[in-house]
């Protein structure tokens, strides 16, 4: 039982009440657990894998996954994290967006484990003595208690009534489906709870509420101890789409910073906590981590296209990419010229040959590269002030920035 | 048209927006003049009479009167100038009230020139998407700018989601009816304004608002040149009910200050301004305000209880109370006595009789009363430091208030 419930609550952030899951497992009995989606936009990325491997998570453990297609709520727009209004989408776009993220999310989640449910199914249902008795069970400052309405308040930007509803009509989602347990990302942990205190007021037993962290995009990196970076979005063009090609996914995932490599193994991999803590120890040990990359990076092209795409786009990134993918710690070497440059003798100053000689013959057989671009003459002229990227040798190949010292 | 434009704005507190009456009635068509009433109380006052007389006149111009029985929005109350959430009606109590509160308001109005409708005949209709499409239309912060949003707001006090629709629905039956003109009290302003603002924003020609005073109850005076006093409410106990028995009205117009009484007449009689104009004169030039004031109250028992009742309220309150009015106005006479103050020797001290013999004969006759009781002894004592309302004779009585010093 402990066992379980570290698989379950591995990368959450966080899980409310403190205690309550451990009480209802005891219970014994498959628990529901719910995840609402809005099928605002029609492809998924692997930032919105996280919480569904978290669902998958749950399902694995024996309990039923209530996935609800929000197609009633995406009409009105989940206001969170929103600094303004969202349009309002047609019946039709939502139709075929949910028809896809459906699709899609089946490639995470064991489809034959899935109570699937639109939530227009009760609230079409709902009259207006409906809704104006779901209103009556909130407050307005509880809603404008939350971040984005206060902010947005606070600078007389418009927040729309019918945004309110959407907590509201998210938390009736689980008073009609009477779910144990309710994912989403930390985003959502207002409207979580707001489902909670809903299922209390409708006299139904409360839901434990669990958030997943937000996953960072491809180009995250480490800054002070800390990831920093923005989530993965399309629009900061730093994701990885779960429908594109396997060597395009396979690409990306190896353009994930070495630092923050086990961030995208801890949200986005199924490996045990076991296996990930072997993989830390061998980074440490000195494994390449462009090797350790290439496993999250087949794993997940794996999933999404099956084992052979996965071993047909590692060869593919192998070919294409790997004799120029650049470290992410390159040594740079200053140079200081008395008159021009050249690329040869700055080679050679940089110790990155052992003569002058060896720099011309390497550059003459084409194994020298400066800014991506192969040298053909030894006397190709770097110019001060200027810093170059410069690989050497086309086997064993050694990386090197050359700042050259202006004159 | 001038003529019977003034007629139309006559007590009138707000007609916006500026000209456009004018504009509408130029048209020359009859105008839908709407007015939705909540059956949340069972009774109606004279107080809810003011704007069903203001309908009246419309119907006399020709106009068609839109009676809405708010059955849906009684539901959610008003929260208009409530400091707290309204508790929510059952359906059943409803039905009554807006059975009872149609009879009344046809006392009023002309029931062959009015359009009832209840307002579930359309809301009922409304889907969730609907409901989400009209909370679209308006902000949180306009809602939070009506005063007694904003107080109950800034002091904490808990407003509920329901109470922003109240003001969206009754705007709704506007939309849904197509009316020219709204009225309400000017507590309503807000919620009118609203209805105008949603028309334009479902495509329909907004209506013009037009408000009411807000009247005062029996116990209004003036003070400074300003009518002071409680709104009339059954909970001030200051209030005519329109369902009172003729004579129970009569006594209680009768109680209306003689410095207010031509408030009531502005905001109840349907007495031309021209006549009112002659009552005013006739009070200035040394009418008795009391005849001016049984005008009124028998006007007001005519409406409700027919001619015949009218005539025997007003000869009941002669018969019963005019021997014991009290006028407003009553000198104050001040005795010192070295000893006791017995009642014949204070009225003759206060010269109500030109001797303490004349004052003991009158007394043994039962024609004094002290503070309402008759006296029977002329040796009885009054207690110094106290005021005592005297009255002497029983034909042609006179009034004083005897205060009396302290030893």
């Amino acid at each position: 039982m402990p066992d379980r419930m570290e698989s379950l609550v591995r990368g959450a952030a966080e899980v409310l009440p403190a205690g309550e899951l451990e009480r209802k497992l005891a219970l014994g009995r498959p628990l529901r657990v719910k995840l609402g989606i809005d099928p605002t936009a029609p492809d998924i990325h692997l930032g919105h894998t996280v919480v569904l491997r978290k669902l998958r998570d749950f399902q694995d453990a024996g309990h039923v996954v209530v996935l609800i297609i929000g197609d009633f709520t995406a009409r009105v727009g989940d206001p969170s994290g929103r600094s303004e209004l969202r349009p309002m989408l047609s019946v039709e776009q939502i139709d075929a967006n949910a028809r896809t993220y459906q699709e899609q999310a089946f490639k995470v989640l064991d489809a034959s484990k899935v109570e699937l449910r639109r939530n227009r199914e009760w609230i079409d249902k709902l009259t207006a003595d409906d809704m104006a008795g779901l209103m009556a069970r909130y407050t307005v400052s509880r809603m404008l208690e939350r971040n984005d309405f206060s902010a947005r308040y606070a600078e007389k930007r418009a927040i729309h009534l019918h945004e309110f509803l959407y907590p509201l009509l998210q938390g009736y989602d689980s008073v009609a489906l009477e779910c144990d347990v309710e994912l989403g990302g930390t985003d959502q942990l207002f409207n979580l709870l707001v489902g909670r205190d809903l299922m209390g007021k409708y006299g139904k037993r409360p839901q434990i509420v669990m958030t997943t962290p937000i996953l960072e995009g491809t180009d995250a990196r480490v800054e002070n101890g800390q990831i920093v970076g923005k989530k993965m979005s399309k629009s900061a063009d730093n994701y990885i789409g779960i429908q594109e090609p396997p060597e395009e996914m396979f690409r990306k995932a190896m353009q994930i910073g070495d630092d923050v490599v086990f961030r995208f193994f801890e949200l986005l991999s199924r490996r045990t906590n076991e296996e990930i803590a072997t993989l830390k120890a061998d980074k440490t040990a000195g494994r390449n981590p462009m090797e350790i990359k290439a496993l999250l990076a087949r794993e997940l092209v794996e999933r999404f296209h099956g084992g052979e795409a996965a071993t047909q786009a590692a060869r593919e990134f192998d070919r294409v990419y790997s004799k120029d993918a650049v470290p992410d710690q390159v040594p740079v070497f200053e140079v200081a010229p008395t008159g021009v440059a050249e690329v040869a003798w700055a080679l050679k100053q940089a110790n990155l040959v052992a003569s002058t000689s060896e720099a011309r013959r390497l550059i003459e057989q084409g194994g020298v590269e400066v800014d991506g671009v192969r040298m053909t003459d030894p006397r190709h002229p770097l110019e001060p002030g200027r810093e170059y990227l410069v690989r050497v040798g086309s086997k064993n190949r050694k990386f090197a920035r050359i700042r050259v010292k202006g004159v």
